[in-house]
């Protein structure tokens, strides 16, 4: 990772924008932006879902054994650990270190995230008198360090920042169980016994979403992932019914900012026609649907985003090399940007995710590009 | 619940009996197997999965502290926890109490249901030297409780016994992992990586399975279902590749017997033709997926089995009728067995689950039925 001059705090990604900016000429050949765009992109841009994080061994070498929320508070080590998994891979996108916690903890929700388990609530959400508790997001007061991580990030990277924000559904979740859950039974009985206050909720949630979406654009980020991880525990009734509006509000909010915006969720594939006409450039796909039937259930003009199988990683190489392969022919090299289908697990070997990061960039669609970099690229299978 | 005189081991549901049985006269009205079976039938049966457990306070009242294993092997205490929930709901079939980690336990391999956990493996499978571990099941030997437990509930019940294994993915994946998991990391990990073990390890767990379903039926189960809970967790592709062979050697090794095959699991949405095809006469579905969806999916010639959010029996009571009358007006009336969608949630209130019971039953495809019914069931909403 070579270090470039500061750029503006725009990220110069917007199609609205004058003359481009330092950062925006920098990322003007973004494969990772032109296939959110649906414009050409020469390789299939690939990044993944916590590449920063416990695989690392220099993350774990800078991080303390507190919680994650301390290192999120501190920019120069939030921006360390953003860099090392773009230096060590060359990956086409950085994603924040940050968590979707983030923004209800700084509103002082009381939220930690306890190692090993997730987000904790001290106190969950259980009824109206909640509700106040659940005030807008002041970033410039309550989240500094993240603004601050933003701009420092933008002025070292020269692939895009992608910005994050926990969905209304999947925060809710976690403000009402109290903790991780399998079920989110507590959750789906008051949306289902009192949908009055679970959409007084949400929309708090939608609003503090916004919020947070737009302080990271104002800041630099060229791009926002809305994570809904846990809508797919949704039935897709429920979810047009309970969820959508609110979602809708948070995606169709920053599209005014002109950057990319990514819809992600786990176990969605009969959620996702809707995750995208909830105004998704991008629709994030786990490994449980082939992309392309995620493709015909998007619909043209929007990009898709995924989806190996992040415990396929554990397997050896070549096990690996051909289940990539397999999802770089379902993307079909265009409007497809390589990911896995959730998080990349602790346990997996960085060597693994390098070698993925070279064979995802030595494809081309149709095999016409093997050429070139079959030397270096694994042989493909059939496809 | 009535008590019968005792019936013939076979349950009398073959099709290719002669003159029918006692137990065979009993049930040939049962709105269940007709179902099953894709013949007519006056009413939607219903049953639950995990009808029988801890949501039901004279279940609580009968077992003690220990693992539930040790109530399974004592056939008196298994059949009381087998009758309650059909004495209390007046559901259309009982399901035998018991674990799909019990055969697995009876020829030793190691296993505990440790209470708030699940299953838990001593010693998990790490190697072929593991492979000696999973010896075929002697029924006679190692489970004579289980088959003791069939034939007493055969003589009590005037509803059909479901019979039921796991298959062959879902216990190897409590066998590698040890415990229960969200990723089933490395379970994946050996399947992609050593394929050739993780076939041999399938297929003697399918023998387990068929071995264990074929004793249950000759001691008079009428239906057999095949839990195959976390194959959801796999690519369409993997589960294909490595997990339908076995499975379909289970499904078809039970088709002489001519009793029918639920074939079940959890998050199938991509999968659900696929879990038909293994040779399923009903495939269950979970609350993902809308049943008209998987009847598209799983073609004509078979029912469907599903699927109330279990989460939705949280809600108040207006709430859960609403789901169900949906869920009712999904399954058509006809080729569909009412259930949940997964397993009854401890916290379920049972009066919840008894008004079900009878909104089902007073449910007529239509809205023909409602006029007899109606003074009992709730209005329906626009359906």
């Amino acid at each position: 990772m070579t270090r470039a001059p500061a750029g503006s705090s725009a990220g110069g990604t917007s199609t609205t924008d004058g003359p481009p900016t330092a950062v925006g000429a920098r990322l003007a050949g973004s494969s990772f932006l032109a296939a959110c765009r649906g414009e050409a992109h020469e390789r299939v841009p690939v990044w993944f879902m916590r590449q920063a994080g416990r695989s690392l061994p220099e993350y774990r070498a800078v991080r303390g054994p507190g919680s994650i929320l301390d290192t999120v508070r501190d920019a120069d080590l939030a921006t360390e650990v953003t860099l090392q998994p773009v230096r060590r891979y060359g990956v086409d996108a950085a994603i924040l270190y940050s968590d979707i916690m983030v923004p209800v903890g700084a509103i002082g929700f009381g939220v930690d995230i306890a190692p090993g388990v997730g987000p904790v609530v001290e106190r969950p959400f259980s009824g109206p008198a909640d509700l106040d508790r659940v005030r807008d997001l002041d970033p410039e007061a309550d989240t500094p360090y993240v603004q601050a991580t933003v701009r420092q990030l933008v002025a070292e990277l020269d692939v895009p920042l992608i910005g994050f924000a926990g969905a209304p559904f999947t925060v809710a979740s976690y403000l009402i169980e109290g903790r991780p859950s399998r079920d989110h039974a507590c959750t789906k009985a008051l949306m289902l016994g009192d949908p009055a206050l679970f959409a007084q909720l949400l929309d708090r949630l939608a609003t503090l979403a916004l919020t947070t979406l737009r302080a990271q654009v104002t800041a630099g980020c060229s791009a926002v992932q809305l994570f809904d991880s846990w809508a797919g525990a949704l039935s897709p009734a429920d979810y047009r019914r309970h969820v959508l509006p609110h979602s809708r509000r948070v995606l169709e909010g920053v599209a005014a900012l002109g950057v990319p915006r990514i819809h992600f969720g786990v176990g969605t594939g009969e959620l996702l026609a809707d995750m995208a006409a909830a105004g998704a450039d991008v629709v994030g796909v786990d490994w449980r649907v082939p992309l392309s039937a995620a493709r015909q259930r998007v619909g043209p003009g929007r990009a898709l985003q995924g989806n190996l199988d992040p415990a396929a990683c554990l397997a050896p190489w070549e096990a690996v090399a051909r289940a990539a392969r397999d999802v770089l022919a379902e993307g079909g090299g265009r409007g497809h940007i390589f990911n896995l289908g959730h998080g990349v697990l602790p346990e997996t070997d960085p060597a693994t995710l390098e070698r993925l990061v070279e064979l995802v960039h030595a494809f081309r669609p149709g095999g016409a590009g093997h050429g070139a970099s079959a030397a270096r690229a694994p042989q493909p299978r059939g496809a």
